[in-house]
This record gives C-alpha cells, structure tokens and sequence, in this order.
C-alpha cells in the first residue's frame, strides 16, 4: 500500500474520505484481496489522523464488506469491486451507495411481502408495466434507470401503505444513483450476467402475482442483496 | 348498526371515509365487539357506494386489526379501540396512524438491531439523554412527544446509517401525531400501564447498550406493536 | 372436474386424502390453471364428506400455493405442478414433502445466518467439501441426496448449535425425500436449470465464507422456497 | 480472577470445561461485572490449554451475553447471572440451556406467527388450557413445567406442521430443563415478576387468538429472549 499517494481533502468527515481512499486502493489492486491492511496505528500515523476516525472508517468498510476484521490478527481485504465501479461512481460516493442499499433491503423486504397480500389488478399492471420497459430496455443492453425505480415504486404502492412510498420518494436520489451504478456494472458483464439480474426482476413480479408473501420478501431481499454484491465483487460482476 | 347516522364528506377518498364512519361505530359501540357487520352489499346501498369502495374500506380495517373476515360467513368486529382515541385523533385521521405505525415496525426493527452493533458512546449518550427525558415526564404523567421522537431517531442515527435517519425525519409529522395519540391513551390509563410502557423503552435502550442485536430489534418491534394494540384495544388501554 | 374418478382409502386423515386427489386432478390437467374448483358444499357433496373436511384440505392448498380463494368469488387453481411430480411422490406425501420444505425455510435461514457468523476453518471445510460432491453428481446429471443433506447438516453444525443438528436429523427422512423429489424433477429439465440449481448452493456457501450472515440468511431462504417453487409449478420445473 | 480455583476435568470437551468455570467466577463475583477477563495468552497458560480451545471458550460465552469483546482492548464481562442459577443449573448445562433457548426463539417465532393464521377452536382450546393450568401453578407460585412446555406444544401443533412439532418433542428435554430453571429464578424474584411473566404467556395467546400473525411472532420471540435475559442477568431477575 502506497500511502504517500492519500491525500486528505475537506469535502467529507476524515473518516468517509479515509474510507473512500482505502477503497480506491482496493479497486486499484494495490492492496490485493486477502492482503492485510496496515495496523490502526499504522493508518493513523500514515494519514495524520486520529485512531478513533481510522476505526470508523474501517468500520464502515467492514459493514460493506470489504474488509474483515480477525480478531488479535489484523484486518484484511475481503472483497475486491470491479475496476468500473470507481469510473461510474466516485469514490467519495460509495459509501453512501452502500447505505441506501442497506436500508433499501429492510424496506422493500416489507413492501413486497405486503404488496403479495394486498395488490389489486390495477396494482399488478402498474407493477407489471414497470418491469416490461425495464426488460425491453434491458434487452438492448441499455437498462433505463428509470424504470427500475418505477418497478420498486409500484411495489411499494401496492403496499397500501403511503408511508412506505414517501420512504423511498425520500432518499430517490440515493436510490437512483445506485441503480444507475448497478446497471453501468452489469452492462459491462456477460449476457448471462444481464439475463440473471431480469430473472430476480421476474421472480419478484411472479411472488406477488402469486399472492405469496414470504417467496416475494425473500425475492426482493435475494435481488437487493445481489446487487450489492454486484458493486462490491468484481468476481460477481462478470 | 344505524345507518342513517354516516354521511359522506369530500375531504378523503370514499374508502377512507367510509373507514372512518365504521371505525366511529365500533368506537362508540353501535357495532359491538363480535358483532356481524352488514354484508358488502349492503354497506354499498346504505351509503351509497360501490362494492370496490366497500373492500377497500373492509380490507384496511381488517389490516389493522380491527374486523376480522370469516370465509364464507362475514365481517366481525374483532377489537374495540378506547373510545377517547376518537377524542385524541380525528376518525379521518386514524387509518394514517396506523400506516404510520406500520412502516415504524419495519424501519425501527432494523434501527435498533444496527444501533445495537454500531453505537459508539456518543450515540449511547445521546439515546440515553432523551429516554431520561421521556421519563421524567411520563413520571409525572405528561409524557412528552418529543422525547419520544427524539429517543427514537438517536436509535436510527446509531444505526451508522443517515438513510434511515432521513426515512424517519421525512414521515416526522405521521410519527408524531401517533405518538402524541398514544401518549395521551396512556395517560388516561393506570400508573401500572404508565410503567409498562416506561419499560419497554428502558429494555430496547438496556439490549442496544448491551450489544444484543437481536433482543434490541425484537424490543423495538414489540413496544410498537403494544402501542399499537393500545390504540386499537380499549381492554389493553386500560 | 370429474368427480366419480375420485375414492375414499383409510390410509390418511380425510383432509389429507381429499388433498391428495384435488392435486391429482390439477397435476393431470383435469382441473386447469385458473379454474374454480367446486362450492364447498360441491365438494362435500360429491366426497361425501364433511365441510369442515373440506375446508382443511383447501386450507392446506392454499398454504402450500397450490389454489387462491378470491373472497367472495371462490377458489381457483394457481399452480399446477409439473405431471413427474405424481411419478416422483406418491400422492398422499406430497402435502408431507410441503411441511418439511416450510420447516426449513425457517429453521436454515437461522442455521445459515449462524454459520457465517461463527463457522471455523473446519467447518467450511466440510461445508464445501459437501458442495463439491453434490457438484460433481450434477455435473453428470446425477445429484446425490446424501451430499444435498450433507451440505445442509454440515450448515447446521457450523451454527455451533447442537440442537438445530438435532432438529434436522430428527426429521431427516421427511428432508432427504424433498431433496430427492426436488433433484428428480430438476434432472428432468434443461441444462440452464440444472446450472440454477448449483449457483444457488454455491451463493450459499459463499456467502457464509465471506461472513454475510444476512446474505447467507437470505440465499439459504431463497434457495429453499425456490426448491419449494420447482417442485409446485411446472412452469418454473422447465 | 483467583486462577488456582479452577480445575480440568474430563466430561466434557475442554472448551465447555472453561466456559463452565468462568462463568462460575462470574456468578460467584470473582469476576465482577464490567471487569476484565485475563488475555487469551493467560487464560491459556493458567488451564493449560490451547488458545483455540480459549477462543472457543470466550466465543460461547459471547453469544450468550456473559461477556463482550472490545477490538484492541480485550474481553469484559458484561452480565451476571442470579446467584441461584449454579444452584438450579450445573455449571456444565448452561451453555447447552441457551443454546435450546436460541433455536426455541427461531422456531417458536415461526410457530406463532402460522398459529395465528392457522389455528381452529380446537386448537385455540388447547392452548388457551395450558395457558390457565400454567396461570393456576403461577398464582400460588409453584408454576407448573408440564403445563409451560404443554403451552409452547399446543402452539406448534396449531401452526399446522407436524415437523415443528416433531423438532420441539426431539429436543424437550433440552427445553423442559431451560423451563425448569428459569421458573426456579422467577420463584425467587418478586411477584410482580411472576406478574410480568404471566403477562408474556397472555399476551401470545391473545394475539394467536386474535389472528395478529405479526404481532404473534414478536410475542413469542419477546418471551423467550426475556427468559434468557432472566437467566443470564441478576438484575432482570429480581
């Protein structure tokens, strides 16, 4: 690990652009999968901060799962994202990618599992339509991120809960961002890459179709989850 | 149950008011608990509505524990709420609440299980802070919306994630009417209810202070829920 | 639906045999995807059994995704399971096969969650030895049930809790036939599906390796109510 | 920490011998709470064991909620247990009583959830009985095993899976023994937590019987992590 290539500048908490810094040194393979991080005292002194914002950036690195802890060993890559994932988004930015997926997770579990229960046919066509343009899009390998918000949007309609759809018109921008990052990844990858991620799209319509509130939770749950990994392993994204 | 009594207003959908007129019937107990509700179409010649408008109405209060379908045999009221609940909140504004409520469970549940991994000491402190201010003013019996708000959004903030943080802040308004009606039921109850509920907040600080993040989202979910039922039960309000 | 085909035997409880003989009918076509089954009271008629028989029979249907009740309306045939089903499982253990599948789903969400928190050295050894053997049957089109078991119970064991081994051995010969039932109708499918079936077992292992309990919760669940899906509609069995 | 007190015996493995003892330590206050345990490297020397063997040790007791470790610094204790649980317990049963109570609360959870949505009179009647045998032993204070573990039964058999069933009678004794203890404690603490503890028991029923799914669940999962809470904490159970 290069350090005298880190520099700290003032745009972010020490701690977020520590986070970003070591993530680029990972895209960049300069610290290898597997490879152990320098010690915390190490990192402090590297980068002229205090330990408390190494831990925290470490930290965040780990709930991203990036880096892993062994505990009396020392912290070490897990995981190495595609190269392209610091050219579609900035490095200072995917922490927060990382955040909106977290809690996009527990909220469109929920809206899923209640969209099964309670959608009606207008609910269904709107859901439907919404993956339909995805997959038209998709199908020329030009995914619209649009209609990929669309599609979670209906979802969370056919909730019947109002609340659930502010939660997402909320953080919209946060959501949209990282769409646009998973798709610009998977456009990349191979036709059987794209095929998957229309797949999990399919599977989650068909659940709530279906009436069946736990294979629609878990669907949007497995799909979110993917795309995560998609962004955060460059093994993934092939 | 008196029809001629319900009159429809401009101000909501149909099926919402049409929730609200039965919801004042089984609050002031016109439909008594068990009672069979009119059958779909009768409901939709007393107040001169369609059959779709009837379900829609059925299935929210069915979704919010308030009437229970039979297959093959009708609607029942399955709990009457504490007849000053339509005192503390008007009956158009109850079905709100309730969503509200709803996607609380599903936000807080993942809030105080992340909260419980993540929290540094500030983040203690700062949800410490604000339950001994709720407490001191459910001690004397004017329990304070604010604190409440304020106990509830240091969990998220602990979470290590500002898109829940945001999730909460952008349904502030729904969040706090249910607190304030919920608070206020609680006073009108006993000291043991009062204790009850100063309890359930002490045990979801005492498990993210613990660490133990299953027992602090299992806290979570179970102290919403029973405020829940508070609104909704006039024999768990008492 | 014709219903002189249909007979009475001793060997079940009523319910489970009236179960058995409606999913023959919809496993044979007799009764279509989409269509309405009989009236309860047709039903009752034409059997010569009880209502409350009935209800139980079509309640367990509906559980197991089989038929939807439209309130109001009536029941209708959602799924139909591919025709091997019948040729794989007796008719009369078909409803058995769906408990133990339910069972599981909760029972390794929890055990795969487990294992990616607290699995050592030898216990992902084991695990992906297990994975290996299965693989490898695949590979040549011949999946063996005892590495499917293996791979689960050894799942179980990195849980680092003796009772959740013990639960699954305790109901392992209603486990080995699901998998034996599941792999069967796998094998009669393409290639694609086969290559499906082996992805979800790998991104289970993979991610109780890399410590993603949520992850490894989540692609256990899904992995399990997919099987579930293979086995109850003939569309997905493709 | 007084070393000399602690001896090796052969019944069990090495690491459940050590769990043992230093949980011993913790009850009797040798160890107190908030207190540092000696290093890894200590520990091993002092018994004359393994490091793994002490890992192993500390892990166990860190998921049971005995102990927390803090990156860089060490390991503390975090909980003592009343006095009389090595009176009610032997010292080497009670990592295996927790290890029951963790899979009863991933099992159970499930269980109620489905009785809600599942259980006729018949089954409502059953568990409504072993709820007021268990209530009748609790007013005079000898509450009753039996009709606690015939409570829990009744649950699972009202999900509608035998195989629920059958995973609770394979591990009863394992769970008969954790009621045991943990109604020991609640005999020695004061009324108004024998109170509280009935109030757990009521609130599942009424929920089942209400057909609250969710809030069945939450319920459930509520008790048993409260129970565990009372058997690992002194001050809960008091």
């Amino acid at each position: 690990m290069e350090l005298a290539k880190l520099k700290i500048t003032k745009r972010q908490t020490l701690a977020g652009q520590l986070y970003g810094q070591i993530l680029e040194q990972i895209v960049s393979n300069t610290l290898g999968q597997g490879e152990r991080l320098p010690s915390e005292h190490g990192l402090a002194t590297a980068f002229g901060v205090s330990r408390p914002v190494v831990r925290e950036a470490l930290k965040k690195l780990q709930e991203d799962g990036l880096v892993e802890a062994r505990r009396g060993v020392g912290t070490f890559v897990r995981r190495r994202p595609p190269e392209k994932l610091i050219e579609f988004a900035t490095v200072d930015s995917v922490a927060g990618l990382m955040r909106a997926m977290e809690a996009r997770v527990t909220v469109e579990h929920a809206t899923a599992r209640l969209a099964a229960l309670r959608a009606g046919p207008k609910d269904l066509a709107r859901i439907e339509s919404a993956l339909q343009r995805l997959e038209e899009t998709m199908a020329v390998r030009t995914p619209s991120v649009d209609s990929d918000y669309q599609f979670h949007l209906a979802i969370a309609a056919a909730s019947g809960n109002e609340v659930f759809v502010d939660m997402l018109e909320c953080t919209r921008d946060a959501i949209e961002r990282g769409i646009d990052v998973a798709q610009k990844l998977t456009r990349e990858g191979t036709q059987a890459r794209l095929n998957l991620v229309m797949r999990e799209h399919r599977q989650i319509f068909e659940a709530i179709h279906a009436g069946d509130a736990e294979a629609a939770g878990v669907c949007m749950s497995h799909h979110l989850l993917q795309a995560r990994t998609r962004i955060t392993d460059h093994a993934e994204s092939a």
